[in-house]
């Protein structure tokens, strides 16, 4: 009976499948491959590949930066080459601050992310390539990609460190499955105010307004009723809500009757 | 004679006209602070306002993690209410992991920055709320805000840190404003071919593999001459490409006749 609706639901699934592989090409410090673990989990990408990163892996710095995504860095593969690490995708993106000398496509992070939807959809199993942290991809890994996308920002300061580019790379990602249903479900069981509740409240604050004296000159009154009802009206009130400021108004007027 | 056209600009300049403020309410560490002031010169954003910072100000940790952002803590003001600090705003927007007990509109990141977008082009001053770093904001803060936005994200593993939901606020604001077309435009002088150019290389080729005998099933012979020319089609090739593989058709053709 409550036919295609299910008002239980909390938020949506971090369902990873199709999500595009996040892969980290000679990452230099463990913790910003803990960093963009963390990233990843936050907006449900789920596979981490490493080319060459430095030092020993697995990396305790890494754990210990990835609180709650142990996971992504326990099931993380490693590779001694992008080709390799790469060679079961069949589509591939090459993050880079900038345009290269090179004859390909460039994106968005925002355009790459309905790209990656398109290839979900297809069953196409994809993979996105992020440079080392101080000088990004070499041309030769970037040769080997579809295309480059680059993250629009500030040109005289446009560096973003690795886990925040997984994370732009993630959230874009996201916010293509992401319900905005979800987030606007906030009245918690408060109905909207009907129109007669609120004319209600409208007749009730001006007759007391013009018991007061507020209203009383007759030219400006038309100009001061409305500026009043647009406000209320412009509130989105609550029928709750509409109780309440009718409670207000007979409690200020009982104190000023008590006054007179 | 170049009309609308300006192809020597370098990307959007970052003008913060009509940028959000972003006030910091109880942030209690300085890094976090610094990391903020980082993400807000990522993408554009300039004033920073702080409500009652624990530890004093200025604050090295912050400093040292702003690197390239300091003229933004320089500026920054202290206050010691919400209220103060928003006094000169005209509207006024507070981020939330989730949706709370109140009746208050709810918009995803995304949106907000369409709304602020609008804000701006109306002059009206505009602030951005962000709570402490584990709690998040007071209610009472919450309540005073026009709108409560909420970062869609995987539901269990939703929590963002300051520095990162700052980086998207300032991402969102600064992609409405990006020209991506300053990103696409990668060829760097190659001109993409022309028809005939491709038609060319598909002779050369088709003639090469007729002598070679890769084509010489005649009832196969169309299909294969269709997905090899689908292939170099889908390729979006330029004139510098083209000339290139009909280097490769003549070096490989070469080398098979030495062979014979």
């Amino acid at each position: 009976l409550t036919a295609g609706v299910d008002r239980g639901r909390r938020g949506v699934k971090a369902d990873a499948t199709g999500a595009p592989a996040v892969i980290l090409v000679e990452p230099q410090l463990g913790e910003n491959i803990g960093a963009a673990a963390r990233a990843m989990m936050n907006f449900g990408l789920a596979e981490m590949r490493l080319v060459k990163p430095r030092g020993p892996w697995p990396n305790k710095k890494a754990l210990d930066m990835s609180s709650g995504a142990e996971s992504i860095l326990e099931a993380a593969k490693l590779f001694e080459t992008t080709p390799e690490a790469t060679a079961d995708l069949q589509r591939l993106y090459a993050t880079s601050a900038r345009m290269r000398d090179m004859v390909k496509p460039g994106l968005t992070m925002r355009e790459a992310a309905a790209v990656w939807r398109g290839h979900a959809r297809q069953a196409e199993r994809c993979g996105i390539l992020f440079g080392r942290e101080r000088t990004g991809l070499e041309n030769e890994d970037i040769a080997i990609a579809d295309a480059i996308i680059t993250i629009p920002a500030n040109p005289e300061h446009a560096s973003l460190n690795l886990a925040q580019s997984v994370l732009l790379a993630g959230y874009e990602w996201y916010q293509l499955a992401a319900d905005a249903d979800e987030i606007r479900r906030s009245r918690k069981g408060a109905k909207p105010a009907t129109r007669e509740e609120l004319y209600g409240l409208f007749a009730h604050l001006e007759g007391e307004l013009d018991n007061s004296g507020f209203l009383r000159l007759e030219h400006k009154r038309p100009r001061m009723v409305r500026n009043l009802r647009n406000i209320f009206s412009r509130a989105s009130l609550t029928d709750q809500e509409v109780r309440t400021l009718r409670g207000v108004i007979v409690s200020l007027t009982k104190f000023a009757r008590r006054k007179d």
